[in-house]
């Protein structure tokens, strides 16, 4: 009998677990070991703001698998262990158990490193003050609950205009505080073009938060008992009782980079498209690697859940034997902002003239299902297209209802390389309580069609 | 000054009018005049069954632009208008002019015809009673409307199991109405998998409509007022006050065969990509023509809504002198049946065995969004790939929600010709009140990769 080959899992989110279980699935004789700083694993981030808006009542919903599940499919899952070193050459990690307050090696066959991302904060004194929080682990979630349970701050300011502060100013408001965001770039949203921010900038106005754009930051002023209680930006000054740092991620590649693995421009990790890094045997995946972007055909840094899945899954399969691709995003991705659903894909105009495009927009608003079905509303579009070879680039669409997976038709024909012509002549479903006889999105092709 | 290029468009609804609006955009100088045998022109058939359940409360709702809103387009349109011949030969038409009661000859330079489609009727004695009811138009919609509000019946029979019947369904359910659907195929809706027919089966008898299938009609007996009363199947009677003839419709062609312009084997007219027939000047579109089906590459006859509007846009744009092409379709259809949205696209197994392929499936139920987020439902997704290439040949989806535009997303990726593997790479859009991490479609296209 062969000794069974040993994986080491660093990092047990979406990626490291979604590894860890492909891979025991590929191939039941691997030994897999899991090592995860924090107390939980496999957890659903994106329901934190449900969980503080008190639309998801239990944390524990928020939890996909326990270490206890992950046992029963013969994965060893530690928690609360960090790996604080890692050594190539001699294929081992150093794990610090923190309860237990023990350091130890361990060797590995096979690595997977999905050690995710950390947010960004700017160089400021008073973010380790008790009423300033930022919100990537279910702990942080968890404080900031019984922060708000038990202080009943009123007023919350939110520094960085992101998916996850719109998401948490919807839920700060469904729990009555005053919410401003502050952004220092000149709109919320930068993933989308100026045109549609406006239609979240206005959206939220309507459900009473202060947007305060084009306003780095500056300095948070604290009271006698160390929480912060103003936050000045260049021109302003906000009076605060509650701070949530949302000014987006950056890959936690302070490990990889130690151990000498290479990272990009993008400051991640880079793999191929097995999620193999340079190194044989060492896999990354997850928020601590960059991804080929198919339409600007770029590395990107595009963190998000659904492409850690799917990387982890394939990192998995091919440590264990298996022959898996992930060939690269399109740069899908959708938020609710209050009444809204937001969702973009591809590329917007600054991304696509950066990639050399030279990008025509189209933008419509039509309703989402026939005019004279109850219910109808507005939805607007807005599709991007190359003016040189008509290549359809990115589309944009906002509206109360049908923008969410509508978008996933933009991003499917993208998939395909196809020009707005292709798209515009695609076979739409229609019944009136779904859709118009011309769906929204084949009118904002006709009308990107006149411009091209 | 020249004298103008005289356009004749023969029927006035999605196609007709489409045409002749797309024409008179494309060269304002052409003479355009539309003849319609009805009382409206560019009403939504579609919305029917919602007017008749009340949730659309006006017909006129129904009316998408008037014979006064096309006139002051320049667009000429003689209501009440029958065209009874064609003279090809001679380029002109014959019309009785129904309330004024005289017939004339009008010459053409171009011609449309979109004279669509009329409802099969199985041969049946009395099918003329006045509580047999076809649904085609607006002014039998009206008389449906007069006879429920006049009669006020209590049971209702529905002849035929597909779309129309079944929204009619809910519609007279929503009235209080007794319903029985009876349909001689062994499922309802022949164009889903009987896996997939059976969720609607299903949804109905939760609904408390009784379904038939499987039983041909073979009599209606009528009572002392000429009124039917019974509709006999092979094996069962059924009492009933109303009868719903809803068995499908055939291409409108008698005008065309007439006058010696190609029909196919489907008993359409066919046209080419320019939507021209095979004669010089003479466009078809609408339910009256046949269509390429991109995926079988077969003609075949799929008489929809948004098909006839793209049809007419394509020959107005055409015979006005510019280039414009409609490819074909993928077969993408959605009805709502009560609390179901029930889609499908592209080939089921039976079709896509008729097209010589070998029909792959996988079918699983996944909810349409993130399961802890409040509304979750379950969505049924079944796909199907050609086993010999990995082909995507297909897709159905069923669910409360989420499925309508779902389907979509195959659609997409059956225009552009993809594989099953590419389908599973889609980077669709996720956030928790919109979809799980991994969308229903890529779970179902996981599953189905292991049966290939």
């Amino acid at each position: 009998m062969t000794k069974p080959e040993r994986v080491i899992v660093i990092g047990g989110d979406a990626a490291g677990m979604s590894a860890a279980a492909k891979a025991k699935r590929t191939n039941p004789e691997l030994a897999i070991t899991v090592y995860e700083k924090g107390r939980f694993v496999s957890y659903a981030a994106c329901g934190i703001p449900y969980y503080l808006a008190g639309v998801v009542r239990e944390l524990r919903a928020l939890l996909v698998r326990t270490p206890e599940q992950f046992a029963q499919q013969g994965i060893t899952v530690h928690l609360q262990h960090e790996v604080t070193a890692l050594n190539l050459a001699a294929k081992e990690v150093t794990v610090v158990a923190r309860e237990e307050g023990r350091e130890f090696t361990a060797p590995y066959d096979k690595l997977v490193i999905a050690t995710g991302a950390t947010p960004i904060c700017p160089p400021l004194e008073g973010l380790d003050a008790p009423n300033v929080f930022t919100l990537r682990h279910l702990e942080e979630a968890q404080a900031l609950k019984d922060y708000l349970d038990r202080e009943r701050p009123r007023r919350a300011t939110l520094i960085g205009g992101g998916y996850l502060n719109l998401e948490m100013a919807e839920a700060l408001r469904t729990r009555d505080l005053e919410v401003t965001v502050v952004e220092m770039q000149p709109q919320l949203l930068p993933s989308l073009d100026s045109e549609m921010a406006e239609l979240v900038e206005r959206e939220l106005a309507r459900q009473g938060v202060v947007v305060c754009t084009g306003e780095p930051v500056q300095g948070l002023g604290s009271d006698g008992t160390g929480r912060v209680r103003r936050v000045q930006t260049s021109s302003q000054e906000w009076e605060t009782d509650l701070v949530l740092m949302g000014s987006g991620v950056q890959p936690n590649v302070a490990l990889a980079r130690a151990a000498g693995i290479e990272l990009d421009t993008t400051g991640a990790i880079r793999t191929d498209r097995r999620m193999q890094t340079e190194r044989l045997g060492v896999y990354a995946a997850g928020d601590c690697v960059s991804v080929h972007h198919l339409v600007s055909e770029r590395r990107g840094y595009l963190p998000l859940g659904p492409t850690a899945n799917k990387q982890g899954r394939v990192a998995g399969e091919n440590l264990a034997g298996g022959e898996a691709f992930f060939r690269g995003v399109v740069g899908t991705s959708v938020v609710k902002v209050f009444d809204l659903e937001v969702a973009r894909t591809g590329l917007n105009e600054r991304e696509a003239k950066e990639a050399n495009f030279t990008p025509v927009a189209a933008q419509i608003t039509a309703t989402d299902r026939a005019s004279y079905y109850p219910g109808a509303v507005p939805l607007t579009v807005r599709l991007l297209a190359d003016a040189a070879t008509g290549r359809l680039l990115g589309g944009q669409i906002i509206g109360q209802h049908g923008a969410a997976k509508r978008i996933d038709v933009v991003a499917a024909a993208l998939h395909g390389r196809m020009n707005v012509e292709q798209f515009g002549e695609f076979d739409l479903s229609y019944a009136p309580p779904y859709a118009p006889v011309w769906d929204p999105l084949l009118i904002a092709a006709q009308v990107l069609l006149r411009e091209l």
